[in-house]
């Protein structure tokens, strides 16, 4: 039995210190969770002369590996629809570069993950948002709201599922009208499913690769980075059934030589990581959710769904603007020496009015940060000047 | 003292076997140069509990240590004139993408390395050659040469020195013709330098980050790959003391994440790389471009400038058709139960009619192999039957 992943210490946030105080950063979605040790004892091991190039498409035997890991996921794949990238980020801007001419758009449902918007700047396609709202927990928006937004130009739609930075999971019948509109507008379906190890309550997450009939069209982009806390690796996947889409994005592939080496020795190595691993992270997350999630709903004021999956959560919170209010928080706020950073979450809506009175909570902490955290945004909330009174907020959502 | 950085064996190129023949890869660049122990001995001590990212720019540390590296060849930057990047490959799309708009048209001397077309192909910009021939060993063309393909979309011009797939290394004079081009016509200079360590027969490298007066106009390339035989670890540098340039190519550095930890953990210890393994490596080199060039040379019909740096030539082949000859060699012919792969120059012109009869050869096997393949060419030159006879050749090259 390995020592627990959850690391006692985490010097880079808990332990973060700003003008004296302790800053709880919620920001940003880096694990505390230990990678695996089967990855760092793997290290200790390597032997090479030298380190090479591997192949454009990255390793074979990881290649082989990564499909046995769809396999145990009830994906079905062959080896030549996996292609390993430089981080799930690299696989997204492949899929556009393949997929889409510049001037194409691309539907996303806000809040959508921030950096989907460098990518598509780089690929010069146009990002066009449909909202989901908090007051059905970030559900995806109708079929009627997608097709309204669908234009001659519209080529794609992406999904993050579970999400960034909602933490919803998309059920079955929400793929499905996802494949309706995908079929009926012969439209590309990106999908981003790096968080599908992290669901919770029994939820089952459900990928498009397994949507019948509309094979050709799907690309997903999956990354390792979250799956075994190793972000720095910068390992990801391209994949896709669509063999033409495979030997053009191999194009781009070859341009940049090779992914990392040894990154890939270290994914590969991670494949062999221990299901009780799994078991303990989600089993701490779950945790991490119920502290933060109950605790913002019992904030006066404060709406928080509660998410199936991801390690996020985005809460709507009784105040004017959450700019300026994660902003005060940092540069003139403390409770007990101690303060909170958190995501704005204008930041991941594309539309310009949307989210500004949002937050993006990243539950990364440990459990007895989390607590002092929220206690921190209780007190901070009863103090900032743009608060709104209770009653306000009672007003419809935005 | 380490051990040889020279491999004993080199089983990817030299055992590669096809048809029961030995294949000698003389195509690609991948040295079979051991990876100094101080990088390989680095893995084994790594204590780390989790694979974060790094900073987006790279870790601080490691962006000291090289610029303490470029301090001790003669090149003064500061720490926020570099940024690390996911390879040589990324830095140059991310000059690309930083300094030029769709449309805009960089002039590069060509034979070039063919990948910089993919990189401009993802950032919309149109590579323009001007021709170096093999007459005067792929010298940089005149400036009345550069001028005649400046148009008023023309942004910039972009070399590697010393250059891939010709080897040349660009003299003082020549990069201060560069200086008044880019003076004259207000352009961006993009210089790939990533074989600096490569230099012959007592030459040193200049770099263009050392011309005075247009140090806002210069972008570096950098890359570790071949310095220290550790091409995959995809580590490389985007460097220029353009603050604005530096400040815009963090927003596409941020949209990726962060370069690969591992890979930065390696790069930083292969800063401390003994001044032995070089030496031992380029008296190596000397000595396999000895024996490729003058081996070539002596061949009735072949003419090979002789490079000063990097590990490539270029041969003019008495043969009417590179691309075909090179394909008839792997398909056609054996000699002593052994063929050659090379890689016709065709592919690094991006006029159509350019390099028809070249063939680019890195010399990146033992000097045994070396002597075999020279041998081997020898003999396939005799037989081949698309071969020009030697009167034939002395006709004006092309």
């Amino acid at each position: 039995m390995p020592a627990s992943p959850i690391r006692k210490l985490v010097p880079y946030a808990e332990a973060a210190k700003d003008k004296g105080r302790i800053v709880y950063h919620l920001n940003i979605g880096q694990p505390d969770v230990k990678t695996p040790e089967v990855v760092m004892d793997r290290f200790k091991r390597v032997k090479l002369d030298v380190i090479e190039y591997s192949n454009s498409e990255g390793f074979l035997s990881y290649r082989k590996g990564l499909a046995k890991y769809y396999a145990d996921n009830d994906i079905n794949l062959n080896v030549e629809d996996i292609m390993i990238t430089t981080g799930g980020s690299e696989a997204l801007l492949f899929a556009f570069q393949t997929c889409l001419n510049p001037g194409d758009e691309v539907i996303i449902p806000e809040p959508f993950y921030a950096n989907y918007n460098g990518f598509a700047v780089m690929s010069g396609i146009k990002v066009v948002p449909v909202t989901a709202t908090i007051d059905d927990g970030f559900a995806l928006p109708t079929i009627e709201e997608f097709e309204a937004k669908i234009t001659p130009n519209t080529k794609g739609i992406l999904i993050c599922n579970p999400g960034n930075p909602t933490g919803y999971l998309y059920k079955h019948e929400e793929l499905f009208k996802l494949k309706k509109l995908v079929t009926d507008n012969d439209l590309w379906l990106f999908a981003d499913e790096v968080y599908r190890e992290f669901c919770y309550d029994g939820a089952t997450p459900y990928s498009v690769l397994n949507l019948k009939g509309i094979e050709q069209n799907v690309i997903l982009v999956d990354s390792i980075s979250k799956r075994y806390s190793m972000c720095g690796s910068r390992i990801g996947a391209l994949i896709s059934r669509n063999k033409g889409i495979m030997a053009a994005a191999l194009r781009f592939a070859q341009a940049r030589l090779s992914p990392p080496t040894m990154g890939q020795i270290a994914a590969e190595a991670a494949l062999d990581t221990p299901p009780e691993y799994f078991e303990e992270v989600i089993e701490e997350y779950v945790g991490r959710r119920n502290i933060m999630v109950e605790g913002l709903n019992n904030i006066p004021g404060v709406i928080c769904p509660n998410p199936s999956g991801a390690f996020y959560c985005i809460a709507q919170l009784p105040i004017d603007d959450a700019d300026k209010f994660c902003q005060w928080m940092l540069e003139s706020f403390e409770h007990e020496n101690q303060t909170v950073m958190m995501a704005p979450a204008s930041g991941f809506y594309a539309s310009p009015d949307k989210g500004f009175n949002q937050v993006r909570i990243a539950y990364v902490l440990k459990k007895e940060s989390l607590r002092k955290a929220v206690e921190c945004l209780a007190v901070a909330l009863k103090q900032y000047p743009g608060r709104l009174e209770f009653e306000e907020t009672l007003a419809p959502n935005v």
